[in-house]
């Protein structure tokens, strides 16, 4: 329901772009350009939701965004319209935000994004999310994280153990990816008008 | 997290159950009252956590509830506490309730119970839900629904298939399942001391 509601109601920023950068340019200018404006400004969930949005539509894979979980404290029912929570409060999630199916596979993963220049925060995680992926390995899951950098609009595909080997260091050591780590060792995901974050052509690599 | 918490904070009806049937009886007779007698009065949701927080802690499975979908609307950001949602709706869900990974498979599957006596009712589904369903087994997910008779303490795994077959039917014929149905066609699962509700035994059968 909400990824079909994603998919109209937020700015598509391709498009947007497009009109942008071409202004008064030829095609040819536009085509190679939209592997570098599209998706700029965009955030990551919104990204990801119209990403898996469009696998499902065509069929790819189903992959859906967790709820964000909530601690409900009070609810009100109000005659003749609808249960009104009055008083919640954020909980930290037990698991990755994303999960689903694709190719007969069990596909989860976390999706974060930084603002830096030169690292990726290890802040953005939590520990029961290591965890969670590694259990989900345990059990022949495909686990990951995509880190995405906004200012270069550029996004990653790391594996579990290229995450772990940096989370372990973080309490004795630094506290930060290096974007020099993470260009050199993680799989770039390409950026395009749809789906705009097509990291399932990464999965394909690992299952092929 | 919340599967900790349920663990420990829900009553455990098992071990309440154990001590009311045993009152001035000796070890044998709890024992072969423990089937019968076991989880009458919880609810299915407390079930299904603690079976699937059994499931993860004893390295079988990892599956877990969705949170519940909120629109949020409105949330407070008091100095020096947590912020606090003030107004939310719930939604309708997309997808089923639980999902997770077992023997390398994509798990998937939606839990509900009645209170009726000879049949299963058809409006505890939505369409979402059973277009999600069909669409993780096309990708080569296993997907269930886990149906609960609270009156006989009974629970039965359906198949995707055995769902539509009434699904379909239900604006122009009947829109429960019968009990005699469930009874000779939908796979009976035992009820347990721990965990409460084996389904994964049931999944055992179909994949080995």
């Amino acid at each position: 329901m909400y990824g079909v509601t994603t998919l109209f109601h937020y700015p598509n920023g391709k498009k947007a772009n497009v009109t942008k950068t071409t202004k008064g340019e030829g095609i040819s200018k536009q085509s190679s350009n939209s592997q570098t404006y599209a998706n700029r400004g965009m955030n990551l969930e919104t990204l990801l939701n119209e990403t898996n949005e469009f696998y499902r539509i065509h069929q790819r894979a189903v992959i859906h965004k967790k709820p964000t979980p909530l601690q409900i404290v009070k609810v009100d029912y109000p005659k003749r319209s609808a249960a009104k929570v009055t008083e919640a409060y954020f909980k930290q999630a037990s698991t990755t935000d994303y999960n689903g199916v694709y190719r007969g596979r069990y596909i989860d993963f976390e999706a974060k994004e930084t603002n830096n220049k030169t690292s990726f925060p290890l802040g953005n995680f939590h520990d029961h999310q290591i965890a969670h992926m590694r259990e989900c390995e345990r059990h022949g899951g495909i686990c990951f994280v995509i880190i995405r950098f906004s200012r270069y609009n550029t996004q990653y595909v790391l594996t579990t153990e290229q995450l772990v080997q940096w989370w372990e260091q973080r309490l004795t050591g630094r506290k930060s990816i290096p974007l020099s780590f993470i260009e050199k060792e993680a799989i770039e995901v390409p950026t395009r008008a749809l789906p705009s974050i097509d990291y399932l052509t990464v999965l394909d690599q690992w299952l092929d």
